[in-house]
Parts: C-alpha cells; structure tokens; sequence
C-alpha cells in the first residue's frame, strides 16, 4: 500500500509527525506539504505562480524507502496535485491523509480549511482521503489521543472505504485518550463569523486590516452537529461530498422556471 | 436594494463592468474587487496577512452615490468579508453578485472557483448570491449576451430567491445572443484534469513547476450535467448549497460503524 500524506500547517508542523507516526508500518509512505503555513487556503491552486517542489530529509533519521519526504511551495491542493503528477507516474496513491491540523476544522470552518481541501483533491481521483485535525491550535499541541484514535479510524477505513467523490473528516477533541467519549458520525453544523476584521492604521496614515472574528454555532442544539459532538468530547466523523448540487432546489427551480427553461426549445 | 459585487478577475476587468451593467438601475450598488486577479483562489481567506481596502473612482463617471467602488488587495472571499463588515454596518446587501468570470465555471472547476467562493460566502450571510461566467477566458470578452440573460436570470431570482444557504452557479456560452439556446437548469457535472504539471528547469539548473492541465470530461452523457448543457449551447444554472454532508454515506457508515461508535458511551 501507498499512503500519500499532506496538510496546510506546514512540512515542519508537529501535527504532520504525528499523521505519520499514525500511518507508519501501514505501507510506504510519500510526503508533500507545504513549505509555510497555508491555513484558510481552502480549494486555491497556483494558476500561473511559479511552484517548486524540493527533497528533504526525514528528521527522524528514517530512510527515503520507506518515507520519502517533499515540501512544496503551493498550497495544500497543489501538493496533491504535484504529488500525484510528478512521484506517481501512471500509478495513484492507496490513501490520502491530511493533518493532523493544528486546529478545529470542522463546522462553516470547512468551507476554508486548506487541511480538507487536500482530501477533496484526493476524492476526485478517487482517492480514498481523510482528514485530521485537532481542536487545539498551539503549535506544541498534544497528538497522543489523535493517533489512538487515528488508528482505530484508518483501520475501520481501510477494511472499509468511503464512496467515490467522497471525503472524510475527522476532528479530535483536546485532551488525552481517557477523557474523549467516543467515536460519533455527524454532519456539518452550520455557524458563521461575525466581527471579522480588525481595522489600524499604518505609521504612515493609511488604513489596514487583519482577518480576526468570533464563532457563531449556528446550530447549537442539533445532536448530529460536529461542532456539538466535538463540544461533548467525541471524535466526530462527516463524509463530505464533491458535488453539492442542491438537488431538491434544482427541482424547486425547474418548476418556479418552467416557463424560463421552455423557451426557444429546439 | 443594495447589491454587492464582487469577482475573482480584478477590480480593472471588462466582466465586472459588465455585471455592474447588468445590475445597474436595480438599486444602489457596492462594488469591492480584488486589487489583482485572484483566479482558483476558491474560498481562501487571508489570515494571517495584512489586508488593504481603497476607494477608486468609477471610470465611467457615474457618482459615488449610486455606484461605490473599492478594491481590496485579498481573495474574492475577502472582498465579500471586508465590504459586509466594513461597508454595510448593522445592515446586509439585498443580493450578492460575482463575476463575470472571463472563463467557464461549472463542473469540477467549481472546487477552484474564486468566484463561486464569494457567492458560497454570501450565502452563509443569508444573502441571495448568484455567480455568472462567460465560458471565454481573453480579456476583451464580449458579454452583451451575458448582460442579456443575466438580465432575465436576475429578474427570476428577485421575484423567487435561491433557499437560504445556496448560493447560484450560471455559466454563459460563447456566442452572440440569438446563437444561445436558452437556459437551462442542472447539476454539477464531474470532471477531472490530468497532465497537471508542467516541469521547467530554471537558468541555475534547478527545477520548476506550472500548473497546467487538459479537462476531462467524467459524465459526458449526462444531459443534466452543466458542462454538457453549455456544450449543448445552453445557459446553465446549478443551485449549490452549503452543507456538503454525503447523507446516505453517513447512514452507510453509522451502519458499518456501529459497534465504534457504541463504545464507551455514557
């Protein structure tokens, strides 16, 4: 088995270390991750930037056989796209894994996470992909119950795979083995931010500003919500599809637009 | 009415001015671009990164009064953040507006999109969003038949909006109005690029990379698709939503998972 590994913190995040030692005597294994920090870089590649993708070794001492390890430039996304281009030839990874973020990624969060992006990116060429965070930000964070429980999830995924054009996500609340609940499957719970952005002025007068902003739970008392299952000390796990038609909205609309949509018919 | 447009092509492209024609007289608007072109930013947000705002002039003449214009050096994401926070204090647009998009819109090409990203950040505010592409990428695009039935679009989406937290995807074939078909609903078409990476060596002997890509088509016979509707001729518009949950893999999975996630229930 071949296990391609990324995420949006950086190549030298501890949360990328702690994905591998998940993932390590499972198959071999290939990392590219990003060369700085790419949070909230969502679903973007680098149309018309110049990319560079580099070797480097692995700090553990472990050989490239068994781990071969790349930072590139780009964004998540494009380090799924330069992996699968360039080191797999006309084979495609087993596995795709990204993470373990440093930080929730779950709830409206999803919309931006550059750490999801990478699985969505996996699941459109039918990649089997997962994503990980945990809902700790600190760069030192603690991994140890997110790779318990990564275990115990990657082996429940490799004995059973998620449907095509499918992505998984896995968030993982703080704290250690004994004080997380359990295992839940949920859905996006939707919540939005308000209070966004910071406005200063520069030391020449003008003005300029920082993305910051505070979380509303848009859905606090839905018990299948991530963000309510995270709140409770589970892991939570959503699938998340590629194509998010709103299909009982095309269907409203046909009929709303049925005069519209007849017109000038051949 | 206060409409807010935005795109992902910049604040100088002919395709914004051409939504600002579009929208023009249906009530005050508000228009906050990207400084430079922001194409495949998707829903990417600058965290982290100094963010600019500046008013600029309209270059047609028309007053501050009826059309306000700024451009903000981040994502199309950004630009809609900045202008809800910023420009309309305790009140929200009546509609949002992206685009139009100098290129095709549909399709897997959606994930990328920065300018489906600012409707999908509409639509989180509850904001009617709709996006529209020219399926034409030069940068003296014609749009007169884009202003023609975007125009009609807009006027059924006034009278019967889009459900809360769905944002509205419309592509434009090439051609002169009389070459179109007529509209279209549909669904997002799967598709996929391969040959994405374009390896370069730069004159001190190192590699580089650009993102290239041919498009594959991977429900070429689907008449419901998007990509195959435009193909047909047809103006196409996909209702997107939000919450991209794959339910029935999610009751697959409880499921299969069922005897994880009982464990160490309270």
């Amino acid at each position: 088995m071949h296990i391609l590994i990324t995420n949006d913190d950086g190549y030298t995040s501890k949360g990328l270390q702690a994905l591998i030692e998940m993932a390590r005597g499972l198959g071999e294994i290939t990392v590219v991750a990003p060369q700085y920090h790419q949070s909230a870089m969502s679903n973007a590649v680098s149309i018309g930037k110049l990319l560079r993708m580099v070797p480097v070794e692995n700090p553990d001492g472990t050989p490239e056989k068994e781990i071969r390890r790349y930072y590139c430039s780009g964004t998540p996304v494009d380090c799924v796209k330069m992996a699968l281009n360039l080191l797999f030839d006309q084979r495609k990874p087993d596995l795709l894994l990204s993470g373990i973020n440093h930080g929730f990624n779950g709830s409206s969060a999803v919309i931006y996470s550059g750490t999801l992006a990478a699985t969505c990116e996996g699941a459109l060429y039918k990649i089997p992909s997962i994503a990980f965070s945990l809902n700790d930000h600190h760069a030192d964070a603690d991994f140890s119950a997110s790779i318990y429980y990564g275990k115990i999830i990657l082996e429940q995924f490799l004995k059973n795979p998620p449907q095509p054009y499918t992505y998984v996500n896995v968030n993982i609340p703080q704290g250690g083995i004994n004080e997380i609940k359990g295992i839940r499957l949920g859905r996006f719970g939707m919540g939005a931010w308000i209070k966004e952005i910071e406005s200063r002025t520069d030391p020449y007068g003008h003005p300029y500003y920082w993305m910051v902003g505070e979380y509303e739970n848009l859905e606090p008392d839905d018990p299948e919500c991530d963000h309510n299952l995270l709140a409770e000390n589970y892991v939570t796990i959503v699938p998340h599809k590629i194509d998010n038609t709103n299909y009982p909205e095309l269907e409203r609309l046909k009929e709303v637009w049925k005069d519209l949509t007849r017109e000038r018919k051949k």
